[in-house]
């Protein structure tokens, strides 16, 4: 009972992150039914961001222009900088208003299986980057999972050679986390990193 | 540190059902990464969509043509009416395979809070449609809510005139439903609606 053409838009809508069938399904005729304009300006900031967004010729950092506003921020610490793994985790850093140095983006983490290599992650770019601007620190900032600490692993032997002193976040209890929820390699992570008061 | 048209692209996947401040940031992220000709295939499905598709003359369905698929179909008995308050409601009837008659989608229900009148609702169009057709039985399939009793109950006074019969669906226990997890209105409507075995 559904025509192609909204089908067609139902489908589309899956391609979102977290979208299936039936939220789609409801998106759509959500749109159809009272929210036509809406639709048509998500239409249009898609064509115009798409196509005129691109990668920092730095840091990787989606922008309109050539450098990202971090990179070209003076302020900044440009003597630091912060490998992460997505855009989102550049916010979340940003969120803490703590770190003022430089990033890079890797856009994902190695990952053989999936054929995610370091080609994929820009590691040339980053090896370039950082011996053009010779850091004092590299914040390695991949998550603590079996890829993300691998691809911290590899990065730190690719930057060796410079004089960058490479570091991860430290492990432990989340803020205001009980212990009962937290998995047993957080809890033991953070008996071995116990510190005296 | 997220550029204009990023943001812009965040701001506007917001117009979504569902999507939140969060949830929007990633989807814009995920695109921008890796997935452009699908948020370009996502423009263009909304474009096209939102601009052919419009509601059937008789029942509002969407569809690209005059009249939808299911008013078309000669198969489907033309003596029974079933009115709905969206689309979605259509699709979930039609899964049942149970109700083969015709559908008018009332696109919302009466709510003089929300400004939402008769008029938003098709009503003249129902009374023009059920007046032509003289359906034998009306089934007014609105939500169990003050908003959807009251709307049932207009539209039958609405219909009187015609020798359609109107009907409400049954109240009771959901197939499956567990007691403890229903509302106490589900459970008394179902005691008092209770039938000999």
């Amino acid at each position: 009972m559904i025509s192609p053409a909204v089908e067609r838009l139902i489908q589309t809508l899956q391609y979102l992150p977290g979208v299936g069938a039936k939220s789609a399904q409801r998106m759509a005729f959500h749109l159809l039914a009272d929210h036509r304009d809406q639709g048509m300006k998500l239409a249009e900031a898609l064509q115009n961001t798409l196509t005129r967004v691109r990668q920092c010729a730095n840091c990787r950092i989606f922008t309109e222009n050539e450098y990202c506003d971090i990179c070209n921020d003076p302020k900044r610490d440009h003597s630091k900088l912060c490998i992460v793994q997505n855009t989102m985790d550049v916010v979340a850093f940003e969120h803490t208003s703590q770190f003022k140095g430089l990033y890079f983006v890797l856009h994902g983490v190695l990952s053989p299986i999936d054929g995610i290599t370091a080609n994929h992650l820009g590691l040339n770019d980053l090896v370039e980057y950082v011996s053009g601007k010779q850091f004092e620190e590299a914040i390695i900032a991949t998550y603590a999972t079996a890829e993300g600490e691998a691809t911290a692993h590899y990065i730190a032997e690719l930057l060796k050679q410079y004089q960058t002193q490479c570091t991860r976040l430290a492990y432990g209890i989340p803020h205001g986390g009980e212990f009962e929820y937290l998995n047993a390699n957080t809890l033991s992570q953070a008996l071995s990193g116990r510190s005296t008061i």
